[in-house]
């Protein structure tokens, strides 16, 4: 059978002439986007063949320019009896893998809330020793004469090695005269020695912050000596092929074969994106001393192949929410493997890692805060599920809601991750109600992000395109608005002008999505203020966290009824908030504390037990909110464009 | 090819005509002894064929009665086109696997020295536990309820979980509604969960004591909530075939891929012999919690893999003596993988876990002891290695000497281990000289062993038919007596007594070999002693430890001049008492304390590093002693007998 190579990965595949190009690169584990299942029709598997020949029936749904290119369908696309290279493009997004600039998500967080050198403390050390010679009189062993060497700079404490090192101590201490670099991982006064090497490797030293989102999976290698971050990547959690949100995951996971396919999906695109961030930095995933992850409970249950089918059953019951002492090797994930992978502990069944790391970007949990002296804070982290804390220095309250992967691109028809192609702003001409757009890597639009469909849907309703029931316009023609029988559908970029060849629209049933998703995150925020007796109003500030796009205008999300009507300059955008707490706990054992003292302390609201909830819910249903009183800004912006 | 299954293993192997059923056993992983090297004049490989028909050319050099039985020489037996069924007889010793009562070596030791009833401690633990159901506003995980539970009984601490058995969990505690039993292992204030069962398990709880000797390896199953031990299995270390002695280990392990092969070798006859032990009680190897390791550095440096070189280089330095936390995964014994395996320290190069476990069996480590009022003590283990002890409360003084395998029947002719057809016991008569032998479970004997031997060159030194240097008596005729050219041999029994149909010869190479062996031990204590200022007569008690036979006659190794003359009532003999050691420690918490304490005081002596060590050996050359005068009462013994 003729070889496939798959570029940029490698992977190479045998596969029978007559087989789809599609079938071929899953058969080799690679994921190309398929939401329309193989009919050729959404031009998502879009590859370029580099060499040798295919059969390529329906080109025609690619433009012009794009076939001249080499570029084909690969759903569309048969292998003849003849070798082929194909590259499968980064704007794919999927397994590419998508840089963005290491140090772009710390920025976001205020400065004075990241960790200062003098909190520098990474969990995992590098540490020079000058270990005596053997003497014959002394009767030390190798191990002996180490751990006194160590004890002199460190005190007295348990010291433990794993058999794996202490196989390599007699040789690593002869080969410099005694000089070698020990890694550890301090516990208290215990010292796990999970490496030594010979000679001067201090400078050999780094980490991992993990980010397991439903949807998406992010690492981000750090240089430990001076917590600077050296690189990001991430891509789609590879578990999507098994369910969109965690409800279906944990449905999919019912039998022990499937939580271990679960575990090993999740696994794989986080070794990959380990692979790939090392590589591009020139480090030995064996080098990597420490992972910190942050996920929610689902996810993390998922990645330590805890059975998570107790998460969805009444009382909802996770197996775990602070995680023990866990080696790389027991995890599974591909760094040292007596090196620690520690997990930001959870809170409930619904709020995670990811909430107890993300609130270290906010004023929540500093304690030189301002804030401090009872000022209220909000934090919402939106992804595929929403969650919320709220409080003070004296009181923490969390909750989760189920907002679906909308804002991820996810159950939209040419929804996508802010990846190059993507829509991230668009303007609605007043007149004539057509889109201008701008894409990421201002490329030709392969789909639009969650930034991208706000921008949209808070035009279309200022501008009257749409009404406050996600219903658009059909008193009045314009050359954007297609109206089919009940259903009417927005083009956002023709065919000649889409990357894919193919028209891309948003329908009603889209927005109807998105207002749903919407709604869920503003009546948690406001049921959860409710139960306190008080308003959006008591809020001095709202830190808002998620992976909807590279930027969030918070404008717009106030006009679509996403945030509240309040001040801008109470809101901070965070970014993946999640991997930049996992970044901090990484460097910094104080942030550790801070951050499991602030899960000791929050308190888990369980949404579906309270009956409020749905009427704050189908109240939101609607741009901004049925309650317009609720937005008077927006309510006069509107006024203002009639 | 036609299958041989070979009993009682079970062990099935296809084999071509034509091959022999040493070669075929063999392939198999089964070894079968055979020091003449297949040439069908040793006996020792000899099999029974159970069913099917062989190719059997010599069946000559086995008895008669033998034949009858189906009994054959697997060397010097072919295969033919047909199955087979062989069974291969325990008394072969080879991986048969020999029973020894498991409470025999235990009744050795003196009552008031094993741990009490208020001692019994076991480092493992189970613990039963009813943990409460999880409840909705509680917000505790599964693992948050049965670490509150655990706590209630056992006050704060760190409670550690391996991901193994974080994953039994939730299914654990809704199995009995929350009733669970714990398996742990105490270290200080940190708990170290290893498993979690439903229901009350207390009762399947059981530990091993392993003795790793550079000729045997034992393996004692002790059924933990009483202290009592349930069965011993002893075997080979399958590393003989890589060389009998320590040193010829280490330079066998002179490459990582031949260090792994001894660490595979010793690893499946210990894995081999817990299968064994386990099988004939009824327990799972991974119902076994703990395993308590004792053997000398070399064995300890082989068994985990440490490459074992510098031991035999100046200036002797192991890798490590005290070991740390191990896990029965890491070491690779097959018993519950997250179970502790503890390492008994070592002292010196030469000087290891078997002698810190041994000394339990004795005064010197016993708090209680009347000794403790300055009154001297002696150990010595008498095994390939021989190891010395001396001291009191104030004081531990240690060294080792190479002794040989003499004493377990190795580079003996007709020597063997303690098993079933050794003679054990020998009696010369003064008139002719010749023997009346006994032999372990009074079946005709094979070969002599350690115990026997000493019988029997002290009878033949007492009787006169032979000499202090070890020479048999040329003058005088006697049927026993074999004199060729300038050697002669002792005939232990004819051909026609003899279970392998051929006779049983002692050389006077092997008197040598014994002689030597004896010196070495000898001449060790008598250095030590001179060391201190002292002579043996200053020793209130001698404790003789080894595996040379199932007794020893005190006095007979003193006119050998293997032990001091002194009062008998100043010896205890105690066996084994490095697997009796190992069992205290994995029985008593109190007891591994007192050994780690007692490990930390001795003092090691390095035997090649004394000049005046070959002085005293070469003096104890001779039978009993060249200085007779230490030996008032072997002289009078030899007047009278004269």
């Amino acid at each position: 059978m003729p070889e496939i190579r798959f570029l940029p990965s490698g992977i190479v595949v045998e596969a029978a002439a007559g087989t789809s190009l599609l079938e071929a690169a899953r058969a080799s584990g690679l994921e190309l986007d398929s939401p329309c299942g193989g009919k050729g029709t959404c031009g998502k598997c879009i590859v370029r063949i580099v060499s040798g020949d295919a059969d390529s029936e329906s080109l025609g749904t690619l433009s012009r320019t794009v076939v001249a290119e080499g570029y084909v369908l690969a759903c569309a696309t048969r292998i003849l009896g003849t070798p082929l290279v194909v590259e499968i493009p980064e704007r794919s997004g999927w397994k590419g893998g998508q840089f963005t600039d290491a140090e772009e998500d710390l920025a976001l967080v205020s400065r004075e809330l990241l960790p200062t050198r003098w909190e520098f403390e990474p969990l995992a050390m590098k540490w020079l020793l000058d270990v005596s010679e053997p003497k014959r009189d002394e009767g030390l062993s190798d191990l002996d004469r180490l751990t006194r060497s160590f004890r002199k700079d460190w005190g007295k404490g348990e010291v433990f090695y794993p058999l794996s090192v202490i196989r390599k101590v007699a040789d690593a201490l002869r080969a410099e005269a005694g000089r070698v670099t020990v890694s550890l991982i301090r516990d208290g006064d215990t010292f796990r020695i999970i490496d030594v090497e010979p000679g001067d490797r201090t400078s050999r030293h780094w980490g991992l912050a993990i980010d397991i989102g439903t949807t998406t999976i992010a690492v981000q290698l750090v240089f430990l000596p001076l917590a600077r971050p050296v690189g990001t990547r991430n891509d789609y959690n590879a578990q999507v092929s098994c369910g969109l949100d965690v409800i279906s995951r944990i449905n999919y996971a019912r039998t022990p074969a499937r939580l271990e396919e679960l575990r090993g999906l999740a696994l794989g695109t986080i070794n990959a994106l380990i692979g790939q961030v090392c590589g591009a930095h020139g480090v030995k995933p064996e080098e990597v001393a420490n992972a910190v992850v942050a996920g929610n409970p689902t996810m993390t249950h998922l990645v330590l192949g805890l059975k998570p089918e107790y998460l969805r059953l009444d009382p909802y019951t996770p197996t775990a929410s602070a995680l023990p002492y866990l080696t790389a090797r027991e995890v599974g994930i591909g760094i040292n493997p007596e090196s620690w992978v520690y997990f930001c502990p959870s809170v409930g069944s619904y709020v995670g890692g990811d909430i107890t790391a993300g609130i270290l970007c906010t004023s929540l949990v500093d304690p030189a805060a301002k804030e401090a002296e009872g000022t209220l804070s909000l934090f919402i982290d939106i992804g595929t599920n929403g969650e919320i804390v709220i409080g003070n220095h004296d009181f923490l309250m969390t909750c989760a809601c189920s907002a679906g992967p909308a804002f991820e691109g996810g159950g939209i028809d040419c929804g996508m991750r802010a990846a190059v192609g993507a829509i991230e702003r668009v303007r609605v001409d007043p007149e004539t109600g057509s889109p201008a757009v701008w894409t990421v890597g201002n490329e030709k639009p392969r789909g639009i992000c969650g930034s991208g469909m706000i921008c949209l849907l808070s035009d279309l309703y200022l501008t009257g395109w749409m009404d406050g029931q996600g219903r658009l316009a059909r008193d009045r023609p314009s050359p954007a608005i297609e109206v089919e029988g009940r259903r009417a559908r927005y083009l956002l970029a023709p065919a000649e002008e889409s990357a894919t060849g193919k028209p891309l629209y948003i329908t009603e049933t889209d927005i109807d999505n998105i207002i749903r998703a919407k709604a869920a995150i503003y009546s948690a925020c406001s049921m959860i203020l409710g139960k306190l007796g008080l308003g959006f109003g008591d809020l001095g500030h709202l830190y808002i966290a998620g992976g909807f796009g590279r930027f969030l205008d918070i404008g717009q999300a106030i006009v679509l009824g996403l945030l509240p009507d309040l001040p801008r300059d109470r809101f901070t955008y965070l970014g993946n908030s999640s991997l930049t707490g996992a970044y901090m706990v990484l460097v910094s054992r104080d942030f550790k504390e801070r951050m499991e003292e602030a899960a000791d302390r929050m308190t888990y609201i369980d949404l579906g037990a309270e009956s409020e909830y749905m009427d704050h819910y189908t109240a939101s249903l609607f741009i901004p909110h049925t309650d317009l009183g609720r937005f008077p800004t927006v309510a006069a912006a509107k006024r203002k464009a009639r």
